[in-house]
């Protein structure tokens, strides 16, 4: 059963996009990328400073309120939907809620054949990396390192501390199936 | 029967992005937006040069391959997927092959309640705003403004002509169910 | 004497940079353009959320300190050696201190020729602009709509309430000598 | 004297503006910083796919002209005149006529007292980081990675291929006057 979804789990400036980016470049098949932060921009301004909607407290933490969830939900529907008429997917996600967001994805992702990656990074590495990257709100990538791999599952998990993207995506593509 | 889905269809610097963000900022409800370039940004970048993918000639027009058409046709079911979880979609696109992409489109939704909306320029004007947006591939507006429009059949046109994006989106959300 | 500098000043969401775009576009000669965002992006990230740097008050206001004032200084100077240099600056400016802002400026740029243009728009129209552009930070566009051409002096104003950035960048063009 | 101005050099992809912005969270001074990004993005957008001005060649490699070159000389001039104002300004360059290229800023530079940094990085880590930062002309990374340091000299040498921005960032900020 040949892999349909590639789910990538790791923390702010953990590294996730760019593995992304090297996988889509040395996969021989066509995949998409969707991550959290185009449901994000999918989203209207407003509910990017409301409580309904998600909210970034000055110490980097990321809430999100009821009205993002319920959108979330329609949106995994719709990524297990291409998966079913045949794209390959690849998912670059934040899991705040740890376990129970892989659960989420797993009962909409049904049978489709995942592999699920996690992608770890030293915490004060991601730190350093977020101030080279330049973001705006700073503490995101130490108050998610660890909290986003609780209770996770994985069938495989990559490290980009000492790791370019491209070595870890070559250890992603040795995977798949 | 509530409308689900909101269909923009436009050329290139028709004013299309404007007047979703607009709709988003008015409707009391919150509506995820989704348009062609997210999913031009989600196929591998090597695909947005050649001859399998999207191809942007320097006059300006756009020339989709098969690849391209074979994840597009599994986006589309995902965005009517995500209608049926609930959410409510505004798309904003461009139907370079007019009439049939909306068929694609159709066939997809098949019982959700939709708005179709023609979204129209002076090719002129289009063409001088696309100078003042400072895209690099000058003429796609020419280009696009009158032939994405063939043979499509729309529940309402607006035309930002001389109108600003939210007086449009305001005849819009006038017309929804 | 030929102009070698032209200051555009007017509000957020007045429509500057897209004239600017139409200028660098029409005008027969190249001309560098460089605004009050290409100085807030040259300094540091802490600057931009600090009492020493500028602030973005969630109603839109914009307020600079004295370290900001410092910077800003030297970077004026900069711009007017540029002119002295040889080459064509647009200045595309948000004097939030309306006349004082204008002789600062006045003082650097001396002996050189300089085309002093006010950029108008309507505030309502200029705050729905801002919707529909998106900006994260609403607000900005009423707030500045008047007070930035407080004392002001120009040599030519522009409108872009019922004008397009095409038609403004015309306007100014035919006024350089 | 006390250190003024900073020169970073070194190819696309070798990690310069991650090494900037950890420059700017560390030093106790707030920093301007420029690079010939800021510059290309100040040309008119004419000049970004013309012989006079510049041109990226399909394999990566970067082609400047005359008009270009007559503009750089104003904008060194100018960010001198800057560091002369008193500012402190971090140069963030890609050196493609090597020697010749420092020469040129020398000169302008004069007595201002500099720190020139080379920014190395292995040719072949380089081009996968180009691949994870998914720019879409591939090919400038593995082009610039030696040819930018022929004939140069340096006050310090950083090597990103091991060595993370904030690490590289601290070795520079060790060598400040």
């Amino acid at each position: 059963m040949k892999t349909q979804v590639i789910v990538l789990n790791g923390g702010s400036s953990s590294g996730k996009s760019g593995i992304v980016r090297c996988l889509q470049a040395i996969l021989p098949d066509p995949w998409l990328a969707f991550g959290v932060d185009t449901l994000v921009q999918a989203m209207p301004a407003s509910m990017q400073s409301s409580d309904a909607g998600i909210e970034f407290a000055s110490n980097g933490e990321v809430i999100v309120g009821p009205e993002f969830r319920a959108l979330e939900a329609a949106w995994i529907e719709g990524i297990a939907a291409m998966g079913r008429a045949g794209a390959r997917v690849i998912v670059d996600e934040v899991f705040l809620g740890g376990a129970d967001s892989q659960l989420r994805w797993q009962k909409a992702l049904g049978d489709l054949s995942v592999l699920w990656v996690g992608v770890k990074c030293d915490s004060a590495i991601a730190a350093s990396r977020e101030v080279a990257r330049g973001d705006r709100i700073s503490g995101m990538a130490a108050s998610q390192a660890n909290v986003v791999h609780q209770g996770m599952v994985y069938d495989l998990e990559v490290d980009t501390s000492h790791a370019e993207s491209m070595e870890c995506a070559r250890t992603i593509a040795a995977h798949l199936t």
